[in-house]
């Protein structure tokens, strides 16, 4: 091979505009509508000259981008994360040739109406729902999400039967807490056909109440126990959804030893636990349909 | 007194464990309830010594008073985070002669029960509730609070009618988004009475409801005046509060120019709205029953 | 005056401009040099009106105290954070006569220079220092000080000697590590005459300067001890400071029992730390000149 | 095909203990060192039954795993952040044979001792130094990286050229601030040889000096091929490094538009910028050695 002319290259590269924050405000008369979303933009392409030597011939500005993301919020409403998104994704690939790849990541907050009003809500603070958009030219990928979704179990948790190796000194625990803060991405089996688009929200909520209730009714030996309970009745009941992967984090809740104070502090008798901070357990998988093929990154953290 | 021995001298001073995380739970068969607090507590008094030679005769240590609140959660359990204060408050001053004073606060964080299930929780993520628990061996002072309730309405504020002077390029708007996200402590008239002990979540809940519906109900020419309904409405609401102060960031929201492109954005149509980070407008104050002192500290950010 | 007309009152209230990101370069030939400050604005006076009725007649926008940071900016550049938030104040206030008092908070970001380079600056990530001038049309009243100043003894630290009540636990430790994340404010004698106006970055030089030394040099048998050293030697070396408080939290950094591996962990071989973060100890003081009064606030964080 | 037991089957799976802080600190007669880590450990291997059932036979607890990492750091020392988790990676590899890959992940964070102490240091709040350590039983792959070195040129950026669609308003500007915080992960080419071991230390020294190196002499056209030329720097000049990521987000400063106050405000004259938070460019790539394989994944960061 001759003509390496020069010993470097450059390799996956992707820009564009990161969380342009929109608020939409839909009215039907004195009832308001509200969608609050985080959009990032993120292209790729024909872009190797801009990193060779700066020439920006096929550079569309991330200034650009956001402009986009607001004209289109208002040309065409947002009806869903994942609508939205897919409108931006398709628009940048079709209407730019260098641009051969768009990823759209949203984060949506929701809010309530105060009430009795029609036009006074309050941020829920519940979890963040996320969508993530990506659009090749040919067939749209969607994921959705959520992260900050904090649950506990104040029983129905056991941990023992693990390794004891030299460094082991945790004692077995017959009724612990569980709780996490669940991140997930959820991988549709949809490729673009129009008669066959999910309802985004209804999947969503549809997802969201499984997880729940596979959290609460799991009585659990292990965390992963109670993760892939989570993410097999996710796949088992939502036919739309063929993979989904959790990163679940172990918030400790430690039983605080009071007997230097003369006091049990037993379980069964309803206990004081201290909140822990760091180091904490993380535990993190992938659920898949059987056959489907493995397609969400596995780091959903930067741990 | 000729001789200043010293040209430098101690002057306030106080010290503690700030920041422990402890949960209570409470079990009932098989429903279980929870508490959830962060309480933190600083104590002064006769401490001088400390400061000056290190001699630490007159020091509980941090540790104990971390202990102390573990231990109190089992012997006494956490009614609220204003009854859990005050026995904190009362046992250091009246057990350790030379600490002269006490003062608790508390955060308070919310779980909500997952439907059908005893002890499966998730944290609602709403606002955090607070509370300052303050004792010098006579007279408690309870503050309570909330912080980062986060409430917006999409029409029914206006802005005009400001000073105009060199620097001022504001536009008048006639249709805004209000939007902020609450701080609050109040002051409740109670000074230790056991007759008259305030039901304190009751109190807090009266007080949050009071809060809100004067946001939604104020058609709002200024920040300020919603902030002044807000509090008036509560003083004039709940005669066991005498003092309230705010601290209210104005969270802009601006209405995107989207005529480059060639559309309008009325607000009476549902209009793009871009969600701000900086700057953002700070009102602050404090509302009083007549003849009230003020006594709540005018800083409730280190802005 | 015989009638409460209204049971409610306004008390103290303050409005303005938060969290103003401002960055001015000043070119000097090929060498630039750089100030990266975060102005917030915060004006009191004649402000009942708006509260009652929304009249915002006296009010100056607080966009337009935005637009006059960043106008005073280019205007007079920035010699300081003090000489540029004193401009600023007596501007508000000798300009508007509704205004009767402005209080400028300012955070500065230092940057040092890339190595053989005229315009190249990274972010030194040390401490972040802090400016407060307040004016009220007479005096105009200075606070400088620091936050995140992150500093830590590996030994010549003790704590013994300490009350033992029934929740006491702790072992002394005769070596210990002491680490802490340094909150200071201090107030300088200055009252507004141009002669003796403070070299602002010359103070701010010598009076960390003091307190790091002080930190290295205190064989510490309480943190509390620590901080009454830093603060007497600032305004024993500092005639132009007249009081000084800290917020010091103890950084916990917790020597790990390793017997149950075989293995001691003394701290004079060089010992392993669990570097926690919650709970922590939180020590709190003034340090004041003999005859100053105390005039900085008691409460430097919202714990 | 009959024997699809289950729909539903388990993907990529890892679990550990994350952010163990870990303090070591080493006494040379009164002259002491100090290594500040937060390490993550995540195993994967034989644990489908965990998942599947809550059987932990081939569990080793999160908790042994953050014991593992305080011992070992008594133990051997902490060399580098890279020698260090390499031994942890080895460690739980080779001992326990349901356990077949290991990936620690590192944080250092730097301290500078104080001027003329042996034992007083403190943070410098520079950039983090990262690393990954990553090992299956056979060859150990070894990413170093930094994070929020962030850094600014105030003039030789220039930013024009570039596509101008319907959605484009954006001046061309010819003297711009380019400023951006550097997160940064780069592979070392070596597999595992005790003989060719890297000096992670100079290694890292290395190409941090040539990333700020090439950001401060680039004149650039575009905040790509600023990335660029810091990759390639680092390629060509650091032999042990085959490929290196960049996630670079553009941290705006947007020069004020002072006409409405009768000011200019030109770069050349040393102008005003207002930094802005959100939304902001994001140039993420790749740069590797011709012929390198690329292996750091796509996505720095979760937006």
């Amino acid at each position: 091979m001759t003509a390496h002319a020069h010993p470097v290259v450059l390799g996956q590269n992707q820009y564009g505009k990161a969380e342009n924050r929109v608020v939409k405000v839909t009215r039907d008369g004195d009832t308001h509508r509200l969608k609050d979303l985080n959009v990032s933009v993120s292209l790729s392409g024909d872009m190797a000259e801009v990193h060779y030597s700066g020439d920006n011939a096929n550079v569309l500005p991330t200034d650009t981008t956001k402009n986009t993301v607001f004209a289109f919020a208002k040309k065409h409403g947002i009806e869903s994360a994942e609508a939205f998104g897919l409108l931006l994704a398709r628009h940048f690939v079709d209407s730019r040739q260098p641009i051969h790849r768009a990823r759209i990541r949203i984060e949506e907050y929701t809010w309530e109406r105060l009430e009795g009003s029609g036009h006074s809500f309050a941020r829920t603070g519940r979890e963040t729902r996320t969508a993530q958009i990506t659009y090749d030219g040919r067939a749209p990928e969607v994921l959705t999400g959520l992260k900050d979704l904090t649950v506990m179990n104040t029983t129905d948790s056991e941990f023992w039967g693990f390794v004891k190796d030299p460094y082991t000194t945790l004692p077995e625990d017959r009724d612990r807490i569980l709780a996490t803060s669940v991140s997930s991405w959820w991988r549709h089996a949809w490729t673009g056909g129009e008669a066959d688009t999910p309802d985004w929200d209804a999947s969503y909520d549809g997802a969201r109440a499984h997880l729940l209730r596979a959290f609460a009714d799991t009585y659990s030996l292990s965390l992963q126990q109670t993760l892939y309970a989570m993410g097999s009745r996710v796949i088992e009941n939502r036919p739309e959804i063929d993979e989904i992967r959790f990163s679940m984090p172990n918030k400790h809740h430690f039983r605080v030893d009071l007997e230097p104070f003369g006091m049990a502090n037993e379980a069964a008798d309803g206990a004081v636990y201290l909140a822990a901070d760091r180091p904490y357990g993380l535990i993190e998988a992938t659920v898949l349909r059987a056959g489907a093929e493995a397609r969400i990154p596995v780091d959903l953290t930067n741990l």
